[in-house]
């Protein structure tokens, strides 16, 4: 596999960083994940729009259009001949003199990892999710709507749990999010999902879902939610680019047998990405 | 200069990780920042242990031995001919497959940054410190006490101020750290520190002020302060391996002009670093 690096095309295994570049020093880098399908990136603009206000949220003055980011993803899914890929775009401060503060010179460091993943959500089963003991960072903190290279509160969320995803709660108890995924539930017939009030990744998948439910008249609402709201709802799912939309069929001690909405909001959410919009 | 990238002396500029390094890909990776005086590493003991303890916090099971960590500081010092130095020692926890959870197998990435640094503190100037509208990560997301390459929290502090430091607050706005520093204060010949209850990291250079203090018979206090204490307070000072202790001349609107319990501690902690011990 090739992989971009700052435009040049080079083996993985021969992709590498400086040490000194601020993505390895501090994780001062953004990312976004994405897919492929049929050759075409689905939701690119919406992504490389959350690319640049994470860059902005971190003050990352990087100078590169959107169109030059959109061409090196294009070149490296080329490069592979990939059709159905997973494609990971970074963009770090760079290399920096070795301070903590920020120069106003930003020689950023643009990397692109593509994989092969077949068309259809990443997932096997339906997953199993765990409340983690780990609290979501406030957006007090870091900014919650960046996704950004410090993925360590994710990380250990994930340590924290014996299941296929952590669900993070906020410091007042309430849903947060997966540590890689958004959490969506339906009860009688209404969809919810915690709102970017709180300190939750503006999800790209997300946004689309709840369009879709916009569309086919499914009621919609956001808010804030306790644990408890999820142990009565029907049906839960999470989201992200790469499962789409995967059922949840037990949160800590509470199953569910069937996702008749979870389905019917998938069912749309594929029809998109065949046509790749 | 020579870095040491997994047992490797290699030039700097040449000095890389990998783009899948966890350390890059989610500031996967604990450091320790450390001086070396006459030769030898200020508290290399402590440093190593809070290193490990970083370690355990974040489950990177490195089985590096302290021995092998100190030895690959050591190469990189003589390597580069160097008494006086800074002393960065890194270590992710290594390429892994491309997903969150870390795999039970690990395969560390040990680096060694290093640069000359004259004896003294490094620093020209009392410090001007301002409180950030940054809030410190609590130690419910990320525990405090790890020193991780997670540190975006710190620089964007550092943006949000116009001072050479930038000083974080709790949620319930109490004192907790500078970006880089612990912070001290001393009023009525009491000299005050935040307890380690709160987000804060246990400084080495900060252990070491507190047995000086205890030593001289000084009195100590550590508690939950809030703002309006530094404003009161007769000294104020920072401290990090790098700075030593570092005066503080304003405090947002506040000025101190005398130092002299900071100054005595510092020439005690300046007669420690000539004993190197």
């Amino acid at each position: 596999m090739l992989y971009s690096v700052d435009g040049d095309l080079v083996p993985a295994d021969d992709a590498t960083v400086s040490v000194r570049d601020r993505g390895f020093q501090y994780g001062d880098a953004v990312f976004e994940t994405m897919r492929a399908y049929d050759g075409r990136v689905f939701r690119f603009d919406a992504h490389l729009d959350r690319l640049a206000n994470s860059c902005s949220l971190l003050g990352i003055d990087h100078e590169l259009s959107a169109e030059t980011l959109r061409e090196r993803v294009r070149e490296t899914l080329d490069a592979n001949d990939l059709a159905e890929a997973y494609v990971k775009l970074s963009v770090s401060r760079g290399v920096q003199p070795g301070k903590l503060d920020p120069g106003p010179a930003t020689d950023p460091t643009v990397v692109v990892q593509v994989r092969e993943l077949d068309r259809g959500p990443a997932w096997d089963a339906p997953a199993t999710l765990e409340t983690s003991s780990v609290q979501r960072v406030p957006s007090e903190a870091i900014p919650a709507a960046a996704k950004t290279h410090n993925y360590l509160n994710g990380v250990l969320a994930r340590r924290s749990v014996d299941a296929d995803e952590a669900l993070l709660l906020d410091a007042s108890g309430s849903l947060a999010e997966g540590a890689t995924s958004n959490v969506f539930f339906v009860r009688d017939g209404v969809l919810r999902t915690p709102s970017l009030d709180g300190p939750i990744l503006p999800g790209i998948t997300r946004e689309v879902v709840l369009d879709i439910a916009r569309e086919r008249d499914i009621p919609v609402e956001t808010g804030r939610y306790d644990p408890a709201a999820l142990r009565r709802a029907d049906e839960v799912f999470l989201t992200n680019s790469t499962w789409e939309l995967r059922p949840v069929r037990r949160y800590d001690d509470t199953t569910y047998e069937e996702f008749p909405v979870t389905e019917r909001l998938h069912d749309a959410y594929r029809a998109r990405t065949r046509r790749s919009t």
